[in-house]
């Protein structure tokens, strides 16, 4: 393995679907190498609709040959009139992750609010001023789709893809301080 | 277009996907050109299943060239342990379809059963009779996935894929009649 670990994160949905790459260190420093949105007409066939999603993910793995995916996982308790939408955008990441030869893993939402903020239950705006300031960025990632793509990236590596290590409590403990930083400057 | 439309079913699964190939003239009569069942170890990981299950759809694509594609829809409400293995694997179905750059339709299982019986609550050996009937085969096809596929592609066909028109309550029809007849021949 390289000494960084470089991440595709994919928000899944059918009308925007969030790709974020990350390079991470063992050192769980982290630096943004992509992010963006690929879209679908909702006026287009469904076939047609998954074409285009596929095609834009296969660019995103074509150009910076992420070493794995991470996908945001999906429940059949979400919005039931999006749920299959996100449900098969979700196959297609990872069928294309298989497709290339590469890993792939899955993380719920809750993961990745934890891995990124140190609580689970942190809302998005919490989520993305962490991704802004793990990646050094001067504005927070937008829209949300693209900032998730970055969290559920981050949170892959931070959980132990990048030290190899198995998920514990403690892998939370560099983004929970990093949280507590954010905090403390935005009470300044 | 052709005398016969080629309508390629799949009864979409991650363990089992079923797949099914007719040919249906203009007077509403069928051929079987193909039935099977695509499978994937569950002991493998996701994006590596779903892979699986992409190559053995395209192998039916290549070798027998339909003229669209059609898929049974996914409910969420449907059992929550397979569901989002069927939702993925029916967007790679239909995302195959889009990528071969042929039309694709979806069809709720109990428009399938209609299509094919004439009775929207058929159970499965009905549906099985009826396919076995329709296709003029000696036994019913196996397993239940792939007289399923069958079935959704015959449904395509008749509720108006095959004619060009709309779907109409007098397109179950014909149908309905054959589903008298073998009703007539079961009681002999």
């Amino acid at each position: 393995m390289a000494s960084t670990l470089r991440v595709l994160g994919i928000d899944p949905g059918l009308t925007r679907c969030g790709v974020g790459v990350v390079d991470v260190g063992r050192d769980r420093s982290a630096t943004l190498v992509h992010v963006g949105v690929v879209r679908s007409d909702h006026e287009l066939p469904i076939e047609r609709r998954l074409a285009m999603i596929a095609a834009g993910i296969r660019e995103v793995l074509d150009t910076h040959r992420p070493d794995v995916v991470a996908v945001e996982r999906v429940f059949a308790q979400q919005n039931r009139n999006t749920v299959m939408g996100t449900a098969q955008a979700s196959g297609i990441a990872l069928l294309l992750a298989g497709e290339y030869g590469l890993p792939a893993a899955t993380h719920t939402p809750s993961e990745v609010k934890a891995a990124v903020t140190g609580y689970g239950s942190a809302d998005k705006r919490q989520v993305q001023t962490m991704v802004a300031r793990v990646l050094r960025l001067d504005a927070l990632p937008q829209p949300a789709d693209a900032a998730d793509a970055l969290a559920i990236a981050l949170c892959h590596a931070w959980r132990g893809g990048a030290s190899g290590t198995a998920t514990t409590t403690a892998a939370l403990t560099p983004a929970q301080r990093a949280w507590a930083d954010a905090e403390r400057l935005a009470r300044r």
